[in-house]
């Protein structure tokens, strides 16, 4: 994050507008800008220096709606259901605006104020697909989706659903008003071939789902 | 990709913008507009209304890079080098402006004009960390970074790279003037303890890298 550093931009005598360099940064930051400030997101502009006299500027995008305490700004929820003898991951399809197509996912969504990864893991999980899960199995990291173009941050979170209990034979969805979520069980043996078949002219796929199908396919292979 | 919709934006007779319909999407979108347009990025907001008369606005962000005819804005490279009789994956660390952090990654990079992803695979691999690649092991379908914020996509290039030929045993990286990459060999049954021992304080990681690495760690697990 870089709050601290708007303070000190667009300086209106003329000099740079150097700001307070973040630690392991290599390069020298001026003239941060907040170029664009929207309810959702913000675009900002900010110039850099290298040690051998190099300049750029770089452009990036932030979110405006993470609550200060959260861990990070979503959660995408790695939901293994057991079910009849065989293992599942719950994935969903939804239409992005910003793509312009129908994508496959994980279910994902923010955190709100006051929740843990672990809670907004288990709360986006039933609003999305309907399926409750009592057992959190692993809480990643923080990690950044895409870190040359903004900050936006998630927690991968991996959580157990008994499939064959009474509350998970006919989960039901929890959606806001302008939602429309298609709801997927696939076998976790069977995901990259999956995601392989998929025609790609009226569906894609979101890059943490694929590496993690890959890392499932690559997991063994010598 | 919504630059069909550009036509349309805040016509002056006061009258609703209406845009073409993208296939499968469920909104009516209307007074699609380019809020902001930068050298790198542009920022850009629509408004969407549901079958059942809810409203809303979508703000996303949109490189202004990619070369009309490249498959994807980016590649990011899973190289798995055998070196000595052991699997390493080819990682870098850098610090990303964006996050204001120190950032551990697969080496990755936009895809230039006229290239094939399996081509800015290798030659962003050779750039960024020094390591010749002669065998593409698979390329995976076009995939979304962030696809609620942005249409930023990347295919993701498995690489094998022969660890103990000549060329691979002193890699020299062909870095831009401002890039300052450092590079490391982790082994793969290692990749998951790796992260999660890393001190996050000081670094963080990208999530497409920790999917893989969490899909390798889950793959075997019941």
């Amino acid at each position: 994050m870089m709050t601290s550093l708007s303070t000190t931009q667009n300086p209106s005598n003329g000099k740079e507008g150097t700001v307070t360099q973040p630690a392991n940064c290599p390069y020298q930051l001026f003239n941060q800008e907040v170029v664009w400030n929207g309810k959702w997101i913000q675009t900002r502009q900010v110039r850099f220096k290298t040690s051998n006299g190099q300049q750029g500027v770089w452009q990036s995008v932030h979110r405006n709606t993470k609550p200060v305490e959260a861990p990070a700004d979503g959660v995408s929820i790695l939901a293994r259901v057991r079910k009849e003898g065989k293992l599942f991951l719950v994935l969903i399809k939804q239409y992005r605006i910003p793509c312009g197509k129908l994508c496959l996912e994980l279910p994902a969504g923010l955190i709100d104020a006051g929740e843990t990864a672990q809670q907004a893991a288990i709360r986006e999980l039933k609003e999305e697909t309907g399926y409750t899960s009592g057992k959190v199995v692993m809480e990643s990291k923080l990690c950044f989706l895409d870190p040359g173009l903004t900050d936006d941050s998630q927690c991968l979170v991996v959580v157990d659903v008994d499939g064959d209990a009474p509350e998970n034979l006919n989960p039901i969805q929890v959606l806001d008003s302008t939602e429309s979520i298609e709801v997927l069980l696939i076998e976790q043996s069977k995901l990259m071939a999956y995601i392989s078949n998929l025609d790609s002219s009226s569906i894609v796929v979101e890059s943490t789902l694929l590496a993690y199908a890959m890392g499932i396919q690559f997991a063994t292979l010598q």
